[in-house]
């Protein structure tokens, strides 16, 4: 598919990704030093000692990742541009070394009754490990343009 | 308040950040350039030719600053544990300059059925700007330990 419109979207249709996010205990201490300074995020040794009992990565993290993700999987006309998530939950922790991949499916197209150049779509999106276990489960509202509104 | 368990915690309860997250361009551009590559993201200039019309944060750098405040001002025994994130909207955008603070408010604090040394804690979460506009809001589902389980 090339770039998706609104018109071009429906109900079950799915993209998964092409591309694989890998996490490196490195950058999962990076991310958290910046904005998510807890031990079990920064720390293997500190970690074995806390709830989680191992290094793991900042649910913000899988997060960010996902989104890399995103942008690579699904052909939006003019890009991803969200308005907001609902039923954001991380199933099982990201851990140094896993490989991610995206799974979405659209699961409703809403024109705007305001903007006719503009709709809504509604993308559950799944974050997997290379056990092809989810790590984060999420519906996006996304914005879609209409191709008839592109020009105006 | 010290550290809070379980038991110290009620809806209607609020807590404010003391602390602020200032956003510069440089790093709106640095996290865009990793996660978010949008052409809104990464340049004032190209910027201004797209939908937004200014060089705008990342919806998911906002969540991650966010994250920074969260540890700063919830004061929970074991840290910020989170399950998941309901209604996750980003209302306006966060600019290169602004100074973010939190608002969050104890909305519901629910005992765990199934294992005695827990709880859930569900939390409003509003990310305000420096005119006290949000420019997020979130529920948040935390982990919450009691008091008397602790020593177990």
């Amino acid at each position: 598919m090339g770039k998706a419109y609104l018109e071009d979207l429906a109900p079950g249709q799915v993209f998964t990704s092409q591309a694989r996010a890998v996490v490196g205990a490195d950058a999962i201490k990076r991310f958290a030093g910046e904005f998510d300074p807890q031990p079990w995020h920064l720390d293997e040794t500190i970690a074995r000692s806390t709830f989680f009992k191992e290094l793991i990565a900042s649910g913000w993290h899988t997060t960010a990742l996902t989104m890399q993700l995103i942008i690579q999987t699904l052909p939006l006309s003019q890009g991803i541009i969200g308005s907001g998530v609902d039923e954001l939950r991380w199933p099982r922790p990201v851990r140094p070394g896993d490989t991610l991949r995206l799974h979405c499916e659209i699961i409703e197209v809403q024109e705007s009754k305001l903007r006719p150049s503009h709709g809504t779509v509604r993308v559950r999106m799944t974050t997997l490990n290379q056990h092809d276990q989810p790590v984060q489960t999420m519906v996006a509202n996304l914005l879609s343009f209409r191709r008839s509104g592109e020009a105006t």
